[in-house]
């Protein structure tokens, strides 16, 4: 009996211990709940380390951006949280965005560790669980909204318009942009029948870069590249600062970044497109004359893309022919966003 | 005694239920050792989503690098790890880099958290241990060796050539490139008496972008850009496919990339830098004739920079002036590395 007593008393004493270790080890490396920083009331602009928005609010001081505490009040949704959608979501969670929606249906893979964002240890949760997960503990002043279907089939799309229509930062308000971070043409169509305010960052369609047997190839700085042009272009365009670009393409190879614009075609195939231009036409009428947007090239886009401008890789005539195969793309990225014009 | 054994017991059992969850919390979302992958031998092509290195082994097939594997020979030091650095670490990392090199002697703050990279809970560490730690969960195939100290000061300064110089993939072989990526110009040109091959990374010196009480803005957009504009161009040179930037500029405001190539000055004060330069005429005279690279301008640069080609997002003029203040420059970031001409 007494030693009984003393085994269990070693036992104690030596989970009590690992316990403890495990404890140890879980706050300074693991961004699991008590190593994060606890919320903040009201972005201050005071230099000091411990404020994580000092560097974010200098954008003030500076004289670039006149109201930067705006980003708190826009509710921003991600479609696609792959190589693109993940990084663009940490950037506009570390900017302090008031709200963010994200929308996936895909697992983490080690496949996708080639990109940013996701770590192996996340390999087997769904993309939308790890990221809130992660972005959460990076920012726990950002609202999360994440929803783990895909978004083509009948059912989810009304789910998925409905959210749109009314998850804003207000619950019933619609969110104020989305962006379309997709690698597919059936998604990047169908987030296109959303209306806009609507901004879209997609790779081109992985069907046509892939060969039999090969996955496309990506790395982590084409997507960084593109990632951060995206999320600048939001930024400019929500707090009202630089200008914005309506069409921005990137060729890796020869560090390329052709612009230009885009204009929808008034004859398209898609009654709601051309229904969208009628009302986009109403909406600049009544708008206040403004400057005159410099435009480089003018482009009548052949697809129902309403408003949609260009971040290729690729030239436009491989964007037109891009059913079909792309033979030697260099690697593979094309990316594409629309900033509504004011 | 028989009410003693009873409550130990019931210790035990709780006490083993207390570590189970903090495992179990521990492995998904931690990043703690148990969560990552295990090391990878042979880096390999095959399309299965356990494999971390398909999506860059595709670049082969796709017909764009001849071979891949050779990243795993080459070590790269990263001298300044804030916010295009530590980006740079993790695009390296994720791209099965052989070796990093990391010289920082700042700690995590969060006022560090407008950028990408570091998390809340990585506050108060030291930004290399912080690093190293992420990095290798990321990717155990790399190796890496980190120095948590300030480059510029003579003792220091003798211990960071010694790396340089001996701390390569194998040891007692020089890095084969050094990234500078540090934000002020002491370290820059403490990083510039180093002999290339070295390719330059860096903001533009904080101190003359800070006004009195005002920290300098920094977004993390600009930073995913510039990093990832860099480590292309690394893989580049590198793995050679596609065609190196001498200069890139970044101008968040506009959107504009302006490219260009710079000379030395012949003229320089520094002896080492003249002595550099008829060193490297040397070596291109013994190089077989290559085709001639397409300069859109040439600068004779009136620093030490030898070799130095910028990617910023100020003008020239703004830039040579940059001792001075830089009154309402855009966002403050200015990016310039170095691939030295083959």
């Amino acid at each position: 009996m007494a030693e009984s007593v003393e085994r269990l008393q070693q036992r104690v004493q030596e989970l009590e211990r690992e316990l403890a270790q495990e404890r140890n080890r879980r706050v300074p490396g693991s961004g699991e709940g008590g190593g994060g920083r606890i919320r903040i009331e009201k972005m201050s602009s005071e230099v000091v380390d411990s404020n994580p928005y000092s560097r974010l609010m200098a954008l003030k001081r500076m004289g670039i951006v006149s109201d930067y505490e705006k980003i708190r009040t826009f509710a921003v949704a991600i479609v696609g949280v792959g190589g693109v959608g993940s990084v663009t979501a940490e950037m506009l969670t570390r900017c302090g965005i008031g709200k963010l929606l994200l929308f996936d249906y895909d697992k983490v893979e080690l496949a996708n560790m080639n990109r940013l964002f996701f770590q192996p240890h996340q390999a087997g949760l769904s993309k939308v669980q790890a990221a809130e997960h992660t972005l959460r503990n990076i920012n726990p002043d950002v609202l999360f909204e994440v929803h783990n279907y895909n978004i083509t089939t009948v059912e989810n799309f009304q789910h998925f318009m409905d959210r749109i229509s009314n998850g804003g930062l207000e619950e019933g308000k619609p969110v104020d942009l989305v962006l379309s971070c997709v690698d597919n043409f059936e998604a990047r169509m169908t987030i296109n029948t959303c209306a806009p305010p609507l901004v879209v960052a997609a790779n081109i369609d992985e069907k046509t870069l892939k060969r039999e047997g090969v996955c496309a190839a990506s790395l982590p700085t084409t997507m960084g590249v593109v990632a951060g042009i995206l999320v600048q272009n939001v930024l400019k365009f929500l707090l009202n600062f630089g200008t914005v670009s309506f069409y921005l393409g990137y060729n890796a190879m020869q560090d390329f970044f052709p612009t230009m614009s885009m204009k929808p075609n008034p004859q398209c195939d898609d009654r709601n497109c051309r229904k969208q231009q009628e009302e986009y036409k109403k909406k600049v009428a009544a708008l206040p004359k403004q400057e005159v947007m410099q435009e480089e090239e003018e482009i009548i886009h052949e697809d129902n893309d309403w408003g949609i401008e260009l971040v290729s890789e690729v030239s436009e005539e491989e964007l037109k022919n891009s059913s079909g195969p792309v033979p030697d793309l260099p690697e593979g990225i094309t990316v594409a966003y629309t900033i509504p014009k004011k």
